[in-house]
């Protein structure tokens, strides 16, 4: 689909981004804990997008590409003296996860439709939160080829605008500012680091160290059984995952993305992975040291900080946390504990 | 002990509270729930002192007895001309939770000795953390009786000041500057709960909440098996809880002091009361929707929202979300949970 030279967002891209999202995002709270400093020999500060809107970094790039299409449709109408042009006002994706919530959510707030393609195997209480946002749902055969055919009906029949969940540079610019935000409360980090799925949370926190912090480096950091980004950083040419490899980071299932890629290739400077255990001790780690529910994505460059591989002993490091959306009910370091340490309540007596 | 007329807090020395603390303790977020906000039917804003240094607000009403302790010692080492009086730096308490650990880093950031009597079958994680604050321990029998002997000969032999966990006034007005951030931040709440152990928390929020927004409603929340403030409040005679209350909110099973009783009485308008299983549910669903780590004590103000007993539909709440130190390792709502319904990682196959 896409080939030779795309168009990349610039650091110009982002900045112009954070002015836009000025408002519409929330400015997510920078957490420390000395007890994980502790642990892992390091400063660590943790930028808290578990806490944005929807749950999850990707309201941010959502919202920039949406922002810029109702800024387009509204100069459309204008120009057209409003009717026709004014009445397409309607955003499509692919997504079983938080994508697809964010740009609901994103959709609602300014009054667009919002059609969310869905495989009918998705997890049921990430489908409910897509709803929840007011999206319309069409479920589709898993696997990419029935999305796409799913979305290019969707689009035929609707005229909907498409908004891909990394591969888009509206929404890489919109997720590189959450890092222009920790850069300006924290301009001293010395390593920036963030989960890498399609790449995209990266690829413009990457732009964005780049723009304001030369020297800061920016590593990241992958599930070993969806090492695609990898693989294709270190390798020096684009490799996909072949089907959904078994990660419990349901969020980085996906392969790296064009855009992505080439960005990674001018302004990442590394990419580390970690196994399925640690990501999960990671989350319980997150949750004691810092009281905080993160999914099991945002557990991953966690996950690497722990076991050393990101920065130096004494370094200062910046972590996007990319959400916190977990099923309870299926939270997965609670089988670890034996029952019979569990609590138990005194009024059970 | 305390009998007839005892030095009560102003909202002034709130608000010097707040302008001596500045730097000193962190400016907590303000967190809201669209999921939360449509279970309830009310607009509520979370004041996360979970996220406070030492997870608790009980950093800043240590700290604010501290700096106080400290302004005077260094007073009167200039007026001796240092030497002796400068020498005396120590600060000793009972307690056996947060109070403790927090007393005991707000002394190290400040270069005192910190000791804290704790009774010896004491929660060992909550006796580690304040070890690890930089505490020493003296380990007693359980009861006030014994706690409050070695706490005397303590003081006896080390000539340490002594900093009560909610009884003094310089705790309650320090308790109080949560309440000034969230109303500076947000003043057009309607009501302002918080819950009710010792009182301290509740009296210090009435203090700012009447200074600040007089027609903000302030409303304490207790467990029903320890609910003492709630039938002194509604009784008109403070009475206290025999022995230790049954309740998995640890940090209410005290009784209310006589400080933070007589603000009640003139500044509080209510205090309600839930049960443990209430309690429970309401950590679980803080975890889902706010994404965040509570503890049973901060779940009670929670769970009598979720009960519909504070405020009205429609209106706009404010919660002291009060710590966030719980051992995971004995968290109460994941029993709940069959464990068929657990996670099944993929690398398990």
């Amino acid at each position: 689909m896409l080939s030779g030279e795309v168009d990349l967002p610039t650091f110009g891209d982002v900045v112009a981004a954070h002015d836009r999202l000025r408002g519409h995002v929330a400015r997510t709270p920078v957490l420390a804990s000395p007890r994980f400093d502790e642990r892992v020999g390091r400063r660590v500060l943790f930028k808290c997008e578990s806490l944005q809107h929807a749950g999850a970094f990707k309201f941010r790039g959502a919202s920039n590409a949406l922002l810029q299409l109702e800024a387009a449709a509204r100069k459309a109408a204008a120009g057209a003296g409003a009717g026709i042009a004014g009445a397409a006002r309607v955003v499509a994706t692919h997504s079983s996860g938080n994508h697809g919530a964010a740009l609901a959510r994103a959709a609602a707030g300014i009054g667009w439709r919002c059609i969310v393609i869905v495989p009918h195997d998705a997890n049921p209480v990430k489908t409910a939160a897509i709803r929840a946002a007011g999206a319309e749902l069409v479920t589709c055969e898993p696997g990419l080829a029935p999305r796409e055919a799913a979305l290019a009906e969707v689009v035929a029949r609707t005229g909907a605008e498409v908004v891909h969940p990394f591969d888009d540079s509206r929404v890489i610019a919109g997720q590189g500012t959450a890092a222009i935000e920790l850069l300006s409360d924290h301009p001293d980090l010395e390593v920036l680091t963030a989960p890498v799925g399609g790449g995209g949370l990266l690829a413009g926190s990457a732009l964005a160290v780049r723009g304001m912090l030369p020297s800061c480096r920016v590593v990241g950091a992958e599930p070993e059984v969806a090492d695609d980004a990898a693989r294709s950083f270190h390798g020096g040419v684009r490799v996909g995952m072949p089907g959904s490899p078994p990660t419990i980071a349901d969020g980085l299932r996906g392969s790296i993305g064009v855009r992505p890629y080439a960005i990674f290739r001018r302004h990442v400077d590394d990419v580390v992975t970690v196994s399925e255990r640690a990501i999960v001790e990671a989350m319980r780690i997150a949750l004691e040291d810092l009281r905080l529910l993160v999914e099991p994505s945002s557990a991953v460059p966690i996950a690497a900080l722990i076991a050393g591989r990101i920065g130096a002993p004494g370094q200062r490091i910046g972590v996007i946390v990319s959400g916190g959306n977990v099923d309870l009910s299926v939270c997965p370091f609670l089988s670890a504990a034996p029952a019979s340490t569990r609590y138990r309540p005194p009024y059970r007596g």
